[in-house]
């Protein structure tokens, strides 16, 4: 294997996609840092308001070559921005920094990381790809107007494809779907593993809005909040011409959350990040309004009901990992 | 993400797993390098003849700091042997070798890896698991004898894993399921790629005999030969019951092909390396003699037939991968 700029930026784009979703407002970006050759840092931004992904990446790059340095105690996006300025003494000036997406040219939540990398005067910055977000967007002129070496557009398509969640935040609504079921496409019963339960509950979290459709209501009766992980529950929209429901059951229950029963899909534009939950039936009535779709298969075999409908969708697999023992595959529509 | 002997020897896994079943009836081995914590080489064993992965490796790296070295011209393993023994002029002297089986010590169809690393006196050599072949064993007290840092044991699990068909190539017959589906199960019509088949059919170059029911060899009247990439045709098993076939059927047709008809399982006792093409009625029935199941999976939704039928099993992915837009998962039953 070729260990050259699509290697490192791999590893980049691999590291960020473990947090995908989990980033929300922000976008999902992977950070890694070769000092000489020597791969010193892969990391990734992992939730808003925590250090933007080159800010974990600089710091644990640093910290490899001073393992006693007292930035290990810093943990804001400030404090190690602060350090770091002070105290580079030129340690970034031999590394080549791969970043998922053009670093930010803003100050939001976190100090701006394409001022930070213009003092810091890496050798080479590599970017998959521009920032959409035109607040954000900036970064890699910054940088060239320091004579900083900018290489864009490495894995491009894979970097645009872990931004797709961050764009559909900028233009509309992202609305995804999330099915499970077993490795034969069967979804009767209990099919997930708890620690796939687990991370829907963690998703739960993140989200604005959840769909289900009304018969899962009706038969199934789910609860739908996050009491795996003691999250925030989201508001449930029921998608159901029928608007007829016993409201005794545990969904009504859940204090501090809103409950929409309605067929009228404009509603949703109220929100901006937006779960669907349910089966092919429901992929059917929605699939012109998803983003992209996440299909988490657990690896058995079982006999059950399955998509035997009209339904006839293709899809280009952009990511796929594991929870646990189950597989978890992010898909988009073709 | 830690960057440490883990995160190195997942990347030798990784790029084994590329050639898992080509590499018959050597196992599939992966080598990385990292010099003074620059990574110069990923790389793996590829065919039976060609040279093993550290083998490989070694040359990848000398290669990155000698890149006008002659070295670039040998493709013998004997030759890059004699080479690297003749001109190392202590370059590994400071290098970390990761290997995913332990080095093997016995001259086969190319020289020993322990007594070329021996020579080569590497800082340490990273080991995910031991060889289980009794005749080329034994690397590791090579290294050991030379006072050389031997680690044992990182990802050993995955390590056993990768070498699951090497295994059973050692043992017995090595016999294995491929069934190609969609996302829901369908498995009506064509549903694979071509890239995907021409993988399928680099697949029957390699095994010695293919299994195959009897009503699919009645209904569809496959050719199960290699044409997509120009090999050599295995012998057929049709597994039936009811021994009268339509002979005229090109499958019958081919040259050189033994076509057993038989439902007595104890004949593939006679072949070491055995693939099963079908679907679920199938796997049923032969579950208990398969030593891992392949799926390629089509990342489509399509109606179709499906496997609502009384199957009951339970898999763990040892590894996934992609053929083209297709995914390919290697299982092992639970």
């Amino acid at each position: 294997m070729k260990i050259d700029d699509n290697f490192y930026m791999r590893l980049a784009i691999d590291e960020a996609w473990k947090h995908q979703l989990l980033t929300y407002p922000n976008p999902a970006v992977g950070c890694v840092i070769v000092k000489n050759q020597r791969l010193l840092a892969v990391e990734a931004h992992k939730e808003a308001g925590m250090p933007h992904a080159e800010v974990n990446a600089l710091k644990t790059a640093y910290l490899k070559d001073n393992p006693n340095s007292i930035l290990k105690t810093k943990n804001s996006s400030f404090d190690i921005h602060q350090y770091l300025l002070q105290n580079h003494n030129g340690f970034f000036n031999d590394c080549e920094i791969y970043v998922t997406l053009e670093p930010c040219n803003h100050i939001g939540k976190t100090p701006s990381c394409a001022n930070l990398l213009k003092e810091l005067k890496p050798k080479r910055v590599i970017i998959s790809v521009k920032d959409p977000n035109k607040q954000a967007t900036g970064g890699l002129e910054t940088l060239k107007n320091e004579n900083i070496d900018v290489t864009l557009g490495i894995l491009e398509k894979d970097g645009l494809n872990l931004i797709l969640p961050f764009i559909s935040w900028q233009n509309k609504s992202c609305i995804f779907f999330k099915m499970a079921q077993t490795l034969n496409g069967s979804i009767d019963g209990k099919i997930s593993s708890n620690r796939a339960l687990a991370y829907v509950h963690t998703l739960r979290d993140k989200i604005d809005l959840l769909v289900i459709g009304g018969n899962s209501v009706r038969i199934d009766k789910p609860t739908l909040d996050t009491r795996y992980i003691q999250g925030k529950n989201p508001d449930i929209f029921i998608y159901s011409k029928n608007k007829v429901f016993d409201t005794n059951i545990p969904l009504f229950k859940i204090p501090n959350r809103k409950v929409l029963i309605s067929d009228d899909l404009y509603k949703l534009l109220d929100y901006k990040f937006i779960m669907i939950e349910g089966v092919y039936n429901l992929l059917d009535k929605l699939k012109e309004r998803i983003d992209f779709f996440i299909l988490i298969i657990s690896p058995k075999i079982r006999k059950g009901q399955n998509a035997l409908n009209e339904i006839d969708l293709d899809f280009e697999i952009i990511h796929e990992n594991f929870i646990g023992k189950d597989k978890i595959v992010f898909l988009k529509r073709k």
